[in-house]
């Protein structure tokens, strides 16, 4: 047993040194452009701990809601109530495009969402803006893709970082970001009649 | 264009009802197993914006840290100052195994995070516990997966959702999940030498 504890902590300390010496490669200090997408849950609950990381941080950030369902009314409120100095909270749909059913609407939303995305985006006060679902909105040519992309490489400060989510990212806006994660759908409590639930849903 | 909008109304109203009747069999509310895995970013990030989603929710839940470095002392902090009525946090690791190099100390640490989870699993008041990291304690034979299992299937009130992150989570905690969703790495900046940033990792 000691023999193995001592074989361990050698394999360890190998491990340690390695990653030290690959950490220490890593010295670039970045705003990123960050991507969640695919078909599976935790793109918008992953993007909201990033807003609380920021908060934690004393970072100030931002939220746009592209389309209303993503991050939901709980969370907007427990910002507002808390702090709301650190994170200004936009809703800019009224619910999913299936849901409103006024395509001329929804278009003027999205539109009004990204006049805002790009100002909260300038003031290079601002840490983090979280653009939720904005995949949607690009999906369905709410929002122009290749305007969004050259916003982006030109006018985003270089310390900002900008969190777009959604299905069906784009694969030029993949190309264009610096960390894109898709989150794959394994098994979903949906397929066996499960309803949305507090905390895990919304 | 009217056309073209009047067409898309008809649509969205058909994806509408569509959905409505889905959505109408979906009826049960149960506590669920949920496990975050795979090698990408965003598996604490998303557990942990379902955290903030519970206190949204004004939902008691609690965090076990097994390994530190998944949810760091910024969040842990946040939730201390204005949370903790709500949500319990508790560290048990100390860091990564290769960075203490003491596997017999790492040992005692998951053991004594798993009693800690136990208790707070047990205690119905508490809606959501996360359990961080815990699947690389499992993966390193820290904890007897086995045991887990079982205490899950047998001890978990029917309205506790329990979550698991971490990579490599086991086959047969897959199985028994109600909710598995795999964060795929597309892309990762620390490959082109940009480190660890406050708000996104930490």
């Amino acid at each position: 047993m000691t023999e193995d504890l001592e074989a361990h902590a050698r394999k360890m300390a190998k491990k340690a040194a390695a990653r030290e010496k690959i950490m220490a490669t890593k010295t670039e200090e970045r705003g990123l452009v960050i991507v969640h997408t695919g078909k599976g849950k935790g793109k918008s609950s992953a993007a909201f701990g990033m807003i609380f990381r920021c908060i934690a941080q004393d970072m100030r950030c931002a939220v746009v809601q592209f389309i209303k369902g993503g991050m939901e009314t709980g969370e907007r409120r427990l910002i507002a109530a808390h702090f709301a100095d650190l994170c200004a909270f936009h809703t800019m749909g009224e619910g999913f495009t299936w849901v409103t059913q006024d395509k001329a609407r929804d278009m003027a939303m999205a539109a009004a969402g990204w006049e805002t995305a790009k100002r909260l985006i300038r003031d290079p006060e601002i840490r983090m803006v979280l653009l939720d679902e904005i995949n949607i909105a690009l999906r369905y040519g709410y929002l122009d893709l290749d305007e969004v992309l050259a916003f982006l490489r030109a006018e985003k400060p270089p310390t900002t970082h900008v969190v777009l989510t959604g299905r069906n990212a784009a694969e030029a806006l993949v190309e264009a970001a610096d960390l894109v994660t898709e989150m794959t759908l394994v098994k979903h409590p949906f397929r066996s009649g499960v309803k949305a639930q507090p905390g895990v849903e919304f």
